[in-house]
């Protein structure tokens, strides 16, 4: 996918919302709970609700991992779901991935080509060479941690180094990477007053922006801090929308919670 | 396991080394290629040569996830044959896990309670509350990236953070953390010149050390510069040993590679 075609996608649907199918076996409501395909069914249930109101779904690969190899079928089940029936979003896999080159390499074969998923989220601890094997792919992206939504992002992130914050010193390098144009970032939606920081850094780049709902962010400030003239934001809802109900009524309550999300964008558009 | 049984296998075998199970598909010896289960394959054949050289064994998950479902059940099989027929050897899934902490809370579940793995490598840069959930576990390590073997450690790893170095601060900050008696690091051994100031850090710690071998790093002086009273050091080595021949003797060139390594290690201790 093209960011031309997101952009696009975010105009034509008036949201720049993202699904997070962050699917907690522990947490599907108990309608669909002894499904033979519980996640998988869950999120298909989920998706065919809210596909009109998002143009993205974040696909947490916790959630999938934690049942092993059968949990690992849900999710290459549920990607490759959107790959064939709804292939004008735009899906990340939210991974925080980040190696050495020949292994960040195998993590980018894993989701750009074993896997259809249009981007990953990566770590930048370990630097340059690290991210660069992601850049390497057409039309896939990689979405960089940044200044993220915890309390923990106080240890290391906003430590100053030299004459500013690590964060601002990571956005700031990794313009100079090769394949940069294919890179975003990962902003949490509780540090509102560092993302016009980040934005002036990168005029361009995409956000996508955890933390409204759950974890306590309000869309509009974020709007205003952190749109550019191409919109530029991905909002990602997680818990808030697909777990806004554990009766059987989940998928329904899900739809409105993301029409919800998606009215208040339509306002600030 | 406890730290005191993994010492007590250095001491016994004389040795402390870390087999890297890095099982790329592409790489692996035509003669093991066509079996239907080709990773799980090579990898018990190049554990059942090794077992009694090495005292540890590293997953890089990446090397499964990107052959998909099937690559997560090779994983699991082999972390399930390690658990069952060798449980004195310290097992690592090497993964550079680290999110918000419910994620990280599912990531650790995913390594230590859904596969037996003794410890999971672990990425700082969101803090103090992606870490802790992987400490909760007992009996189970988590190892935090402190300074790496790449390149790109040179872009954020060494920067200056008020009085010294982010590697150092992250190392420093990590020892207040519950739990930090089950933190380990990981260590570039091409770094030797820092192992011995992040040894002044943290005393007791273990460190696992990638990169003797195919990335260049030396094995005395890597030794000389972190071993503590108790060694205190995994040395990794992978693609030297596993693929250390192409060919049908691909086992006995991998277990030749591992005495090798063991003998430079005995002379050492």
């Amino acid at each position: 996918m093209t960011i031309q075609s997101l952009t696009e996608q975010i105009r034509n649907k008036v949201s720049f919302l993202c699904v997070g199918l962050d699917s907690d076996l522990a947490k599907l409501p108990p309608v669909v709970r002894n499904h033979p395909e519980a996640q998988f069914a869950f999120n298909k249930a989920i998706i065919e609700a809210t596909h009109d109101l998002a143009v993205a779904y974040k696909i947490n690969t916790a959630f999938y991992e934690s049942d092993g190899s059968k949990g690992y079928q849900a999710l290459e089940k549920t990607i490759q779901y959107l790959d064939q029936n709804h292939p004008n979003h735009f899906t990340i896999a939210d991974a925080k991935r980040g190696d050495i080159g020949n292994t960040s390499t195998q993590y980018a074969r894993a989701f750009f080509e074993k896997l259809p998923f249009d981007s990953v989220t990566v770590a930048p601890y370990m630097g340059r060479d690290s991210i660069e094997p992601f850049l390497k792919f057409e039309g896939k992206y990689a979405i960089m941690l940044a200044l993220t939504s915890n309390q923990g992002a106080y240890d290391f992130q906003t430590l100053n180094t030299v004459d500013r914050s690590l964060y601002e010193t990571v956005v700031a390098t990794s313009r100079t990477w090769d394949g940069a144009d294919r890179l975003m970032y990962v902003l949490g939606a509780t540090k509102t007053e560092h993302l016009a920081t980040i934005r002036a850094l990168t005029p361009k780049s995409f956000f996508l922006i955890p933390g409204v709902g759950a974890q306590g962010g309000d869309l509009e400030s974020v709007f205003h801090a952190a749109a550019n003239d191409d919109i530029g934001l991905l909002v990602n809802s997680s818990r808030s929308i697909i777990f806004a109900s554990s009766g059987d009524d989940y998928a329904l309550a899900a739809r409105n919670a993301a029409m919800d999300l998606q009215q208040q964008m339509k306002k600030l558009l």
